[in-house]
């Protein structure tokens, strides 16, 4: 019998789950021979609502996610990164590996389950200055980020950048922001002890919503018990106020305000990710249309679910509603697509997708929580027991719901660690934004890097020790810093933006790489260093 | 009364507990008032025998080790890179922050327990293409390599890259190699189930040593037990064998043989910190000569211990023996060091250096052990467990020994996890070694980035779609990269090492970002690629 070849692109909840439930239907043995391949960038599979928890250090990144290998036994798991597919030869195109080698791969079925991407296009400056909660590296790095200006903090003699290494900002208020500022608030409470050159009133902690209330899936009483819990922990909630731009040193709200910080965690703006939109299928409200029955429109045996897909449910036809991009209905939506494969495939009718949500819950910290289960609506310590419980038993993987639990208990009577495992992931060149006022670069300060101007326009006032004060205009194309490191000194210039700027910034050890093996480069800014 | 300011440089065995005894005595009140700072460029203390264990996955890298802060309440902690010390005006000179902010601090008197860094400027592409065992990142980096490797091996179509993946090469037989090889072993053995497509036998452990025997610092017979004990789990141990070089695919011995790998842990080649060669002392077998109370000969008032000291032990004076390089004698030192300093300030006389060891052992992993304490010499379960207990035991900080203790346990019936957390750490700027005749780049690849010729020559046969195949000679300064990433298209071009070569690679996008931004090195690069 040949073999029907399913490839699933995606190892999140729709993804993870379609594999497992397939292979285990298939394992019933329904008279077809299936081989199944998983492709995920990231080789486990994550359960978002616990990254906020990774990022508070209540729990090891390691013990917060399941490896997909061990959820996924009789599936082959590719650890690779899916560039697009080729419809008419059905293949997946992907690179593979460290040298991103090229592959292809057949199938007979497709299913998109890549789920959707921070898309922070519409705020300039988010990009390159916030911290996204998407993946266990965004919740890891959160983390490192935060013990490092607590660091910073208790040793600076400068007050203003003790203050900005001590606001915390978090831009959203629905579940996923309200959890990081809940976790964040109690981390920062317990760590603070081994501080002591930083007082409590000296920590900001804000939120900005949009919304005239934070978390608005739930019912209006809910949301006010979870701002009362938050403000009593000394948590500022900014409602009706939306983001506008951020820089390398401050945010901007859409009212004008702007925050002293360094350390803003966005939570809203999604969509899709660049391979979604890179398929040639024409997508709805930035998501891929399909049937009831989860089959992509116009394609055969292209399927997809989860937070990529415009899933339509059943009701009115003249005023469609569409299911929700929760783990909870994507989990259903996974069954529903197993068995309409293995339909398909045994030349049966295909199955509509249904689901009812049993329930909504937050974990506000501090031992609180807010839920509407089946109606019913609880709050306090009782609601937070249930979402541990809920979410223990959501958890794929005994291991996981081991180590979750024993992490948790430990927690408990432990103290957090402060454990600071460097400025992990830092790329070697990085944009940088400024808002007008903003200072660049001190005189006498050891030079960052090698900077260009990309957009908006600087003050350079030069103090050199053998000449009088000399002030430059730095417009785009213009750049520092070359001359300096080679000189092996400090800044003589101030720097500051005369108004909103990008610049790029190399860092000093790639620069100095580059412009040593590079003799060209050098010359070039020799020439132009006059 | 004023303050006596003690500032200690590192938070290893010997600055941690150097600032720990100090902190404890004076609460004892010997009648002076103590300002003890201690400056670290990690904010936790590792204990380093157990990095094997976090480079196997058998430890959490956060439960491993414990923050500084917690170890040493009533000091102040510093995190911060320290560049000089200004004897004169008696100041550690630091850089502090992201911002690497220059920064004096002032001291009475001075600690250096800066230990040594790891130096393989005698092993061409070492430096490059090895991995070393110091730190937590070390450790961190390692765990995360091998499962990359694995991921890589199950899925590759070419047999030589599979084979390379699945070479695992640690030089060095000393305890951290010994200890590194064992825990390696055992957890590819242990996770070797979850790969599918990789069978036993195509995995190849080896070890290269230099003596002609592995811990050569215990007793023969105990070296021969772990040399089998190795053996016996698969591993391949070359004795009498030293390293050469190294490069991205290979690793050559001195005897001239060749290993296929891209997995080199190195575990030899010490020598002094930059910071440490820095200073206006002269150095002694690369490092710092101090008296038998541990004052650094000719200087008042600072001292040194630890590995960056050459510390003489009592006996012969005219051959002089010196103290071991070992967390034992380091911990010892910090005592009498603690005791001289406080002795200093009140005008007493100070004490003379002296220990004796207790015993020294090795973890062999696989539940096996060799020690020899107080001259009796032990094996197998027994010493593996008494490794464990006395590892216990030495560990600071009550949670971390909770921590240990429980990771320890758990292992034993979980499963060990693969979770990939992705490429840590690489840098956007690479030296990449090639020996004569490895293949850098084929065609049809996505270009890796920009490469520049530092050293050697290679050949590039040049295939493009619309000419006959050209054959050119790359040399030191040549580049390519720019032009096939500009025109988002695949590499022409074959490229081979001609005889040994040391490239530059800048990263694809970091690259394309500088050319982005700075116009003039587009055209630098448009007007050289004919």
């Amino acid at each position: 019998m040949p073999k029907t070849k399913v490839v699933i692109i995606g190892g999140g909840f729709g993804g993870m789950f379609t594999a497992r439930k397939l292979r285990k239907m298939w394992r019933g043995g329904p008279g077809i021979e299936l081989d199944i391949e998983l492709i995920s960038k990231i080789n486990y599979f994550v359960y978002q609502p616990l990254l906020p928890e990774v990022a508070a250090g209540t729990l090891n990144p390691q013990d917060a996610v399941t490896p997909l290998r061990t959820l996924l036994k009789g599936v082959h798991v590719r650890l690779a990164e899916v560039t697009g597919v080729d419809l008419d030869a059905k293949q997946v195109v992907l690179l593979q590996g460290q040298k991103k080698i090229l592959q292809r791969v057949d199938y007979d079925h497709l299913v998109i389950a890549t789920g959707q991407v921070a898309n922070l296009s519409a705020f300039p400056g988010f990009e390159n200055h916030s911290l996204t909660m998407k993946d266990l590296s965004d919740a890891y790095r959160l983390r490192n980020h935060v013990i490092e200006c607590m660091e910073m903090a208790d040793v600076t003699r400068f007050p203003d950048i003790k203050a900005r290494a001590l606001t915390f900002v978090v831009a959203g208020g629905g579940f996923s922001g309200v959890e990081t500022m809940g976790e964040m608030a109690e981390m920062i409470a317990r760590i603070l002890p081994q501080y002591p050159n930083i007082r409590r009133d000296e920590i900001r902690l804000l939120m900005i919503q949009w919304d005239p209330r934070i978390l608005p899936e739930l019912p209006e009483h809910l949301s006010e018990y979870a701002l009362k819990q938050l403000q009593q922990r000394g948590v500022e909630v900014w409602l009706n106020t939306g983001i506008k731009s951020a820089t390398n040193q401050s945010v901007c709200t859409s009212d004008g305000r702007s925050i002293n910080t360094r350390t803003i965690v966005t939570t809203i703006g999604n969509g899709p990710s660049e391979f979604v939109k890179s398929l040639p299928i024409q997508l709805e409200r930035g998501r891929i249309p399909v049937t009831p029955q989860l089959e992509v429109v116009g394609l055969e045996n292209v399927w997809a679910i989860g937070d990529a897909a415009l899933i339509p449910l059943p009701g009115d036809p003249n005023k469609p509603a569409y299911a929700p991009p929760t783990a909870q209905f994507a989990t259903s939506e996974a069954n529903t697509l197993a068995h309409n494969i293995l339909n398909r495939s045994q030349g049966k009718s295909l199955k509509a997708f249904d689901h009812k949500s049993s329930g909504i819950m937050a974990s506000l910290g501090g031992y609180r929580g807010a839920a509407e289960i089946y109606g019913q609506r609880v709050t306090g310590l009782l609601a937070w027991m249930i979402w541990r419980m809920a979410y223990i038993g959501m958890l794929p993987g005994w291991a996981t719901r081991i180590r979750v639990a024993l992490n948790w208990m430990f927690d408990y009577f432990m103290p957090r660690t402060i454990v600071y495992m460097g400025d992990t992931d830092r790329p070697a060149t990085r944009y940088l934004h400024y808002a007008k006022g903003e200072n660049v670069q001190r005189a006498n300060e050891v030079p960052a890097g090698f900077y260009v101007v990309v957009s908006g326009s600087l003050e350079q006032v030069l103090q050199r020790p053998d000449s009088d004060p000399h002030v430059n205009q730095l417009l785009p194309g213009d750049n520092w810093g070359a001359r300096a490191m080679k000189e092996e000194r400090l800044t003589h210039g101030t720097i500051t933006a005369l108004e909103d700027s990008k610049l790029l910034l190399v860092q000093r050890q790639d620069f100095k790489r580059l412009s040593n093996a590079f003799e060209p480069l050098n010359e070039l800014l020799s020439k132009r260093d006059s």
